[in-house]
């Protein structure tokens, strides 16, 4: 029922972004809250690669967007600060239409199923890492008003977002996050989010339900330092501090490599945006 | 007229492959070789997501294919012997059908422009490290007749496939080592394959096309250690020799993590064998 709740409340925070973004005409095909609770999977949406949509404009141009997709969440193409332009319909399908709920699901499954199967020495010093953005937290009713990835980003406006504390849960993450603390596994979170924004994140995990954690660790406020290295060297400070990291996710490969990665790593979708 | 000459090589392979696997009645779409040569891209193939068709199985059994592979490709999936039995049609129309390829072209167009947007010093140290299996070589004329990693890895036949030295290059592979040959960075194969297959790979890459490497480096005949072990062990004996390692390429997650990586790295697609 827990669950159920929530994903009304995913939806609901969904929704009204969609109808915020009306002027966009994207005419994204959303499910209705109905389609999706009424078998616990949201409806599919096929995918429509763009092929040949550009002309002959060079191989790049030519590449579908289902396989930009492939190369960026393999982590093959970096670095790069928007989606195409051609693929802004696609990539709001994709997160809108269940796709991206699906795919999440087949992670966070393999999570709980790997933390089930997990000899655990229940001393209290055993913890998982989870990402904010993306991770924990959905900022799916901010980047369906933006072009989901296709507008730069936007510093002003997207930390007016993050001040709103108003971001929902992501569902299958939550339920996770949930199963860790049923096993005794604890939570660290572990964010590129600066410490001005400490009381922001706390609060929306708080109303996301996300709750008992052991550390809520931010970046420092003026530290210069790439995201692989803060996350790994924070990583390496729990590890020093007795903490056994048994589990590491996050929608940003530069939240899963570099060692100490976590004993698994879990690589949720965002086809969104970058961050190196 | 080498690419057009490499392609049609690789489609009689997989056509004659597919003929011989007419027994299983996957009633795969195969593309003609007229279609992927008309415009230089095969068609994509719609997914079809077994959603519910396995019926109420549990969270596991409801996961779609595609997202299932989603969760393999990001390396959140580990450890696994077969593809899961209900996604056999699916991976067989993934790998067949152009996805696969169309996947691979958009790895290999960011290698390249990578690559041709180095600084380049010139000094003959500069090496790229390519794997074998399913990288430089395609063994999906071994795989269609196999189920596409439904039948549970056999060494005996896959042994006796390997010493026909029959595999076709992949050509998206093919394309990015002949760019990098012309741009001055040696390639470097770096195969999990034991040094008994050395004849028979050297062989086989050279009918695919694959002429002129640095160095071919094979598993010791009688050494137990995994590959992310090997490889990156074989990736530090070539820094420490002076080589310089701009960008790797491989199939498996296993020929890309474990430092030194190399300066990049590029994760081909492949749904139907797990290597650790």
């Amino acid at each position: 029922m827990a669950s159920a709740k929530l994903l009304a409340a995913f939806l609901a925070a969904l929704l009204a972004a969609a109808g915020g973004a009306g002027a966009r005409e994207l005419k994204l095909e959303l499910p209705s809250a109905e389609t999706i609770l009424d078998d616990g999977m949201p409806l599919i949406h096929m995918l429509r690669p763009l092929l040949g949509s550009g002309g002959r404009l060079g191989l790049r141009a030519r590449v579908p967007c289902d396989s930009w997709r492939f190369a960026v969440e393999t982590n093959s193409v970096r670095d790069w600060r928007t989606i195409p332009a051609r693929c802004e319909r696609y990539v709001g399908n994709y997160m809108m239409g269940g796709h991206y709920r699906s795919d999440s699901r087949a992670v966070v499954d393999e999570a709980i199923a790997y933390a089930e199967g997990l000899q655990l020495a229940g001393d209290g010093k055993e913890v998982w890492v989870f990402d904010v953005d993306e991770t924990t937290l959905s900022n799916l009713p901010y980047y369906a008003k933006h072009g989901f990835g296709v507008e730069p980003y936007n510093r002003t406006l997207f930390t007016a977002y993050v001040m709103e504390a108003s971001a929902p849960a992501l569902p299958e993450t939550k339920r996770l996050y949930d199963r860790l603390l049923e096993l005794g596994i604890k939570p660290v979170i572990l964010t590129g989010r600066r410490e001005d924004k400490r009381e922001a994140t706390a609060k929306n995990l708080a109303a996301a339900g996300y709750a008992g954690y052991e550390k809520l660790l931010l970046k420092p406020q003026d530290v210069r330092v790439h995201a692989v290295e803060f996350k790994s060297g924070e990583r390496r400070k729990l590890e020093d501090a007795g903490y056994v990291i048994v589990g590491n996710i996050g929608d940003q490969w530069s939240d899963l490599l570099g060692a100490p990665e976590g004993g698994r790593t879990f690589k949720l979708p965002d086809p969104m945006y970058y961050i190196g």
